[in-house]
């Protein structure tokens, strides 16, 4: 290799997860990946549940490599080579003149990328992280190739990596239209609101201890649209109205709306994995038990404090209110759901640490003290479920993909082109 | 009282229970209790799961009273009175010259009625025991007023003390037609096939151990019809054209079709549960097991062997095609759920214990030495769930209503009219 070849180009991003509150389950077109219906998801916050990617290039590099959170990886699946193709196809040139790298248009199909990603949440946790990693992935390589494509285009080529990760590729609540070309190119997403829009809202996941393996989302959803009889009633007949419903509950910070549409989609989703053959089962016991808290709370109320939503696995998202709904979430769930007496709270209540403050949780000590019952629960002595909950997440909806510009946060080490 | 009124009138009947393999779930009409579409059931063998009802008539009687395994219950119910008056508006003269009773068709209104009935299962364990249970009344009511009714014109009695209950006046396989008048007189019963049609096949019943409080199926159904927006699809486009397919089936003894049918009903009528406002979930992580064991081996032998299906609670209904595969059956569930170390075999595998003989298993040592992974699980180490299952019972499809001629059989007193 000449020395004038050792150039290496990089370019960091983060990108955040997002969870669908209007579910998309079921794809007519399986290489393409365009869905059935259309699907509405809030961003998480980056701050807690984000993945990052360096991606470079350089004249040095002899074949497209990957690794994901520091473990080489296969790139030869049709899904990563679909994403890296269309980027390629639409690189323009680049010029740094300080450090005399040159690429013209054409130049860039020949050469090899790197790509470095990690994800600062459990990988396995089913917390989305396929979304958040392709979208990380289309955007890195879009801004280090250059590309003039808004992040609605850049959307619809993420989900060609991932159907769900092209809500990603924007902050706040975010639609992915179905579109109907059928090579796909109008079924990408558009940012609805963003994160300051509807900012009171606070999410609390429950990651749920589970032995039993699910089947993965890819297979389940193409079982269901082969099997189930109430999948396309679904999209068809009510899926479309509730679009037109959510759209307005969002716009108009309606969470009594909001809640109503999302609870009822989680658990219609959920139905028609239930009406697969085989029957798909992503949620458990304990799951059951979290809606049943949430749905006890809110009628005992009298209005909605909190929305559950379940995607394809056990874990709960709860969307609160506001801080105080929160905090007092936090409280029944810690109170139902206290850790093993070998953890410690700092493992078990992570991300946004203040709601723990906020419910005047400081200490193990303080949730061995929550002794009351909720009022809702009146005289019926409460079972309590230790152990059936791996850790919760405190977090709210943020904002969407980021150019990482501080060097020494890429994942890839600027003169070898490898992993830090 | 004169002496001449001392007499007391009475009758005996056994009804058996049922399990639906085509569904009811939804009322258009709740006094009347007429469903929004047709549902099929397999009556069960009485020998292992029955009611039997003695009533009695005497002009000595001061009110009509009610006994239920002992206890005596109260009448008042709207369900009590429909079915007491719907057979009471029927009943017919009467005359037993040897005792000297007679009774003409005007006096039947006149004279209270004492019921006591009797149930060979736990009431409680979700066993349908409200099925059996209104059949009975009505049946023995029908006998001893002298009703000219036939079967299926009692059936239509039967279903306004409990829907399913018009399902136990036949025995083999019974189809409930919703019928289409207003006041539902065409809303009954009629038998398909008897119980010696397809008399290969074995039913084992999982009872399943369970803490949960159940949603009464009364309420569940009435919330469904309310909020699900999947509810009526299926009543009105799925399950007309499954009617048809399971009759087809039942007629050819079609196990493939059968089982494909039943399972797909049952999962579909929990995911309606689902897509209920507040969900509804019947089936619990047990249940999820047992459907997992039955898919996978129905997969691995490439052509089903058993059928599931689950009422409104976490029990399991498995349908085994023949014997043999009964014992294999009774084999796997003993070596997933084995008893806890307390339980005797005796009182853990209840009904006909001849399959346990098939199964070669005789002790609690047997069931230990089920060492040996089913094939279907290659190489991983199975996990086991001991105490998850409370009971098996194995049974048959059986017989409709009969009356009992042996009158050391009587729950009452022929003299007092109270219970034995």
């Amino acid at each position: 290799m000449a020395e004038s070849d050792k150039w290496v180009l990089m370019a960091t991003a983060q990108t955040p997860t997002n969870i669908a509150v209007i579910k998309y389950w079921g794809k007519r077109d399986e290489t393409l990946i365009l869905p059935v219906n259309d699907s509405i998801s809030v961003t998480l916050d980056p701050k807690h549940l984000c993945t990052t990617t360096t991606v470079a290039v350089s004249p040095g590099f002899e074949q497209d490599r990957m690794w994901l959170n520091g473990k080489e990886i296969s790139l030869s699946g049709g899904r990563f080579q679909s994403c890296l193709r269309e980027i390629r196809s639409r690189a323009c040139d680049f010029e740094d003149k300080e450090k005399g790298i040159k690429i013209e248009k054409k130049d860039w199909e020949k050469l090899h990328v790197h790509i470095a990603s990690y994800n600062n949440f459990p990988t396995a946790a089913g917390l989305a992280s396929s979304a958040a990693g392709f979208a990380c992935l289309v955007f890195s390589l879009a801004k280090l190739m250059n590309l003039k494509e808004t992040p609605s285009q850049l959307s619809a080529i993420a989900r060609q990596g991932s159907g769900s990760a092209c809500r990603s590729l924007f902050g706040g609540f975010v639609k992915w239209i179905m579109g109907g070309d059928e090579n796909g190119s109008d079924s990408l997403a558009v940012q609805l609101v963003d994160e300051e829009h509807w900012n009171e809202l606070v999410i609390i996941i429950a990651v749920v201890s589970s032995r039993q393996k699910e089947t993965s989302s890819t297979s389940g959803m193409r079982d269901s649209v082969e099997t189930s009889l109430l999948l396309q009633h679904r999209a068809k007949e009510i899926v479309p109205k509730r679009i037109v419903k959510m759209e307005e509950a969002i716009k108009n910070c309606d969470f009594s709306s909001f809640a109503q549409l999302t609870c009822a989609d989680s658990n219609q989703f959920h139905a028609v994995c239930l009406d697969t053959c085989p029957p798909i089962f992503y949620m458990n016991d304990t799951s059951h038990k979290i809606i049943g808290l949430v749905e006890k709370w809110n009628r005992s109320e009298g209005s909605a404090q909190v929305a559950y939503t379940f995607d394809a696995g056990p874990n709960a998202v709860l969307i609160a209110r506001n801080r105080n709904v929160a905090a007092q979430l936090l409280q029944r769930l810690l109170f139902f759901f206290p850790p093993n007496s070998d953890r410690d709270l700092n493992s078990y209540v992570l991300g946004d640490k203040s709601i723990l403050h906020d419910a005047g949780i400081e200490h193990l000590k303080d949730v061995e003290a929550l002794q009351q019952s909720p009022p809702e629960i009146n005289n019926i002595p409460a079972q309590k479920y230790k152990g059936e909950i791996n850790y919760f997440i405190c977090t709210k909806p943020g904002r969407g993909p980021v150019l990482v510009s501080d060097e020494s946060k890429a994942l890839l080490n600027s003169q070898t082109g490898l992993p830090n």
